[in-house]
């Protein structure tokens, strides 16, 4: 079997990327969520193993010494981080593992597993961002500039990811990006086995 | 609209590939297959600039000299190359242009155009290479022997391929290699001018 592909997914605010990870969990069975690691209290209806591991600050500590995260940070009081040993059980497994995370730890999972396949989702436009954006209703105009200040930075680190994908049509960007992945499959880096083996059963032939 | 992708698509004998570029051609309206050059008489039905542009000695060595083909070989007495020309021309207009072609034919390209697109096909195993040359019932064992040390030859090059695809249900091939031309459209490396553009329209909103 094929080891699964590390997929790194990220996108603007109102990219509308946490739909695509949904519908791509949905439509197809090859695919699993990473499921990720903080020392924050469950909130009800939460299950350890499932929205997330649960640790205290000392194991998630012990954790960080022993090299066990992929990536890692800490926002507020609370550390949050992508065990390594998850996601590779779920690839070795077959599974394409689905992690859906802002730019920083993106480029830090690719510098660690520079396999993994980077994926940038945006609406057709910047105007469309702000229009998504607003057209919630939820938040201040302050809040939403905030948001565009933020994707402007966020703009600018977008070549250090593979593919750029635009959500314009729901169905059309999820389908895009499934094929992206399961093409990304055929690439002859992630063949060296098959051509290896095509050379030795040549020279078995003509020995 | 976005320049079409020049692709490079080779395969062992027997790997179906002629197969592939037909339905590739007869299936989707995005493809255009690349007319060659070539110094030797047109056979009874052939057209000028249909089956190959029909050329003089004199007039292709004028073209060598003015470095007009993407590569070129001599087989025998005659001529062969890839006008540079006829295929940007049809990339320009948004085509995919489709080159079968031999291995070193194919580096050649590779290194005056890095963004094309190389793709290797072959059978599921070189056994059964080996049974579909003997299958065709028309060639000694002697020259399916020199196929199979070509083939021997050719495998240690694939590495340098971009894609490797397996042609073992042919229109599962076929669908694999049209969404593989088309999902490297979205890398970013061919979207720079929408990443630079994004970088201003946030810019314009935020300044």
């Amino acid at each position: 079997m094929q080891k699964g592909i590390l997929l790194i997914l990220s996108g603007f605010a109102g990219s509308g990327k946490g739909t695509v990870v949904n519908e791509l969990l949905n439509r197809y069975d090859n695919y699993s969520l990473s499921v990720s690691a903080t020392t924050r209290s469950p909130r009800p209806g939460e299950q350890d193993g499932r929205e997330y591991f649960f640790k205290t600050v000392e194991q998630f500590e012990a954790m960080i010494e022993k090299g066990e995260f992929l990536e890692y940070a800490k926002y507020v009081d609370n550390y949050y981080g992508t065990p390594r040993e998850y996601v590779e059980h779920k690839l070795d497994e077959g599974k394409d593992v689905i992690l859906e995370i802002e730019q920083q730890g993106a480029l830090q999972i690719k510098e660690k597993c520079p396999e993994a396949l980077l994926l940038f989702i945006m609406p057709p436009s910047v105007r469309e961002i702000y229009n998504r954006l607003k057209g919630r209703g939820t938040e201040t105009e302050e809040v939403i500039m905030k948001r565009m200040t933020q994707g402007a930075r966020e703009a600018r680190v977008i070549e250090r990811y593979d593919y750029l994908i635009i959500n314009d049509d729901l169905d059309k960007c999820i389908e895009d990006v499934h094929n992206t992945i399961q093409c990304s499959k055929f690439s002859t880096d992630r063949n060296k086995d098959i051509i290896s083996r095509t050379i030795e059963e040549f020279d078995g032939f003509t020995a």
